[in-house]
């Protein structure tokens, strides 16, 4: 079937093109097909098909995950809402070993929005896709009136296939294993805050937003049997971690000083009295690998770009509490327990 | 793993359960995985796994399809957002002929929001997707502050299987083929119109919320061949024959007194001048089925508690304009076409 190709003329969204009428196509074909430009999303029907017989191999599992988006600012430096929802939902996939595939775009847009902003984050949302190989496939699109959202909330589901074999749980760490992290930490939670300008400080950070999937195959081709991998976002290193010691019944010993924090995020906690290990990240990954593969696995992740900066900032240790532990550099020690409250709203 | 079940006492959301740490954790274990239990969601990993194997015999395909639902008021006479959020996402698997299987759910909640009506709309999701026969198997909490969300927006996105050989698509209609609707139409916007006290009527109205699955596949097992089947949610019935018309290059006319409307939607729309084709439904659709086969599909679907009221309310014409017709009580004849502009705003 030939569609024809509508064209939005609106430069501000109006309740009307969340009616499911015509201006709702014209926004939906131009801005969203024409950008996403696939024949699965094309279709402009109710639902994506496809044909996964020839990834599901013989013991392959499907990979499914959900993320809502409503970062404050949209757009900030390094990134915009629209990079985050599809790097945020191809790691969400990719860290249980999947080759992500498929992702639904659901948008809830305020009455008012502009037109312009929209179709950068549409952009935005097409590289990302491109680049970690996944396809927007099927979406939706709302419309609120304004004060009744926040001009753009984005929701991305995704669908992976898991290899045979592979099997990478939060439960799986084992005492012995070594903690990985893939390179700085904090970097995007100090973008955020930086980004809405109440620190007043003249200092340049970027979220460190990417897509993980192909990081995690290079890891698992040095050791297929990575026990644990999860991405730091919201909460940060410090709440996967504890996630990992209470779902596997273990403690971790961080080592403070081999966790990879740069200079300026660290100078934004100094002032705030924050930790950069609860800050949130977007492209970071926290692993519990076998000790005997640990160095490996770190190499061919320092090969890698999104794994330059890899580094083993702990262990996992006996003892019967399930907790995370931080050796300090004064030598000390302190326990990292997870988030209570709130520490910086709406950073994805 | 035995998950520590945890317990949220808090009585109204704050932003600290969407920040990541403890308190969001109190609020998914103890308001999500609590209710909607089932062994995949309770593993609380990033993302769901699952295996299609069994499903996914030579032929099959997978369905994906995305849904946000902002609906005002979020509870109304016969359903709240939940409810429709997991009936409106199941009804778009359902009319590609697939089998739904797997939900997610996605949801951002505005400061202040009431445990309490969170509990219930998480309940009735429960409720409605044991109905139909899925699993709820990953989840999202963001909260937004006060005044940049309103009360709860849910996306959920699905999967489901499609049997080999059924290829059911809008642009498949062809000249001759019958047109047949499940029910009653537009309750589910005069319910919502209603609920919103602007009429002030004493009528009762309920939205008609509910799963077409299992209608679906009864209508699938008497002609396999039905050629389009759609939802008509938001633009009503009128807006999915005017997709049928300029997918399958073909026109439509319908007979007015054919089309089912109950008496009191009827009367809110002659009062306000409104025409119940372009009302929302949520448990009605509409399909283009062969003419050799239609009674035979009517028979079985009036068999069928949710199609108890179906009819035949037109058929498809040649013509070169892929119009919409009806042909009027009067034995006039006026175009249908789609609908501009808002009529409803929020009505799923």
């Amino acid at each position: 079937m030939n569609k024809p190709q509508r064209t939005l003329r609106a430069t501000t969204i109006t309740m009307a093109h969340g009616a499911g009428g015509k201006a709702m196509r014209d926004l939906i074909e131009d801005v969203f097909v024409g950008t996403f430009a696939n024949p699965d999303l094309a279709q402009l029907e109710d639902q994506a098909r496809f044909d996964l017989a020839e990834l599901m191999q013989s013991g392959a599992r499907l990979a499914f995950t959900t993320d809502s988006y409503v970062v404050d600012p949209v757009e900030f430096p390094g990134g915009d809402i629209g990079s985050l929802a599809v790097n945020g939902t191809v790691n969400d996939i990719a860290v249980s070993g999947a080759i992500p595939k498929y992702l639904s775009c659901g948008m809830i847009l305020e009455e008012g929005l502009d037109v312009a902003l929209l179709r950068r984050v549409v952009t935005s949302m097409k590289e990302a896709a491109d680049k970690a190989g996944v396809t927007i496939v099927t979406g939706d699109t709302k419309v609120v009136p304004k004060g009744k959202g926040d001009k753009i909330f984005i929701n991305t589901s995704g669908i992976g296939v898991i290899p045979e074999g592979v099997d990478i749980s939060a439960s799986n760490c084992r005492v012995g294993d070594k903690i990985i992290v893939n390179g700085l930490i904090g970097d995007h939670g100090a973008a955020i805050l930086n980004a809405r300008g109440d620190l007043a400080l003249d200092v340049e950070l970027e979220t460190d937003c990417q897509a993980l999937n192909e990081l995690v195959q290079t890891m698992l081709k040095v050791c297929p049997q990575v026990h644990a991998i999860r991405d730091a976002s919201r909460g940060g290193v410090a709440t996967v971690l504890c996630e990992f010691a209470e779902s596997s019944g273990v403690s971790i010993r961080l080592q403070e000083e081999q966790i990879p924090v740069r200079e300026t995020v660290r100078g934004v906690c100094e002032i705030l009295g924050l930790d950069a290990l609860y800050f949130a990240n977007e492209g970071k990954l926290v692993a519990s690998v076998p000790a005997d593969s640990a160095d490996a696995v770190l190499d061919a992740m320092r090969a890698h770009p999104a794994g330059k900066d890899a580094a083993i900032i702990g262990e996992v240790i006996e003892s019967k509490y399930n907790r995370v532990l931080v050796k300090t550099h004064f030598g000390g020690e302190r326990i990292l327990d997870m988030l209570v409250g709130e520490q910086l709203p709406r950073i994805c």
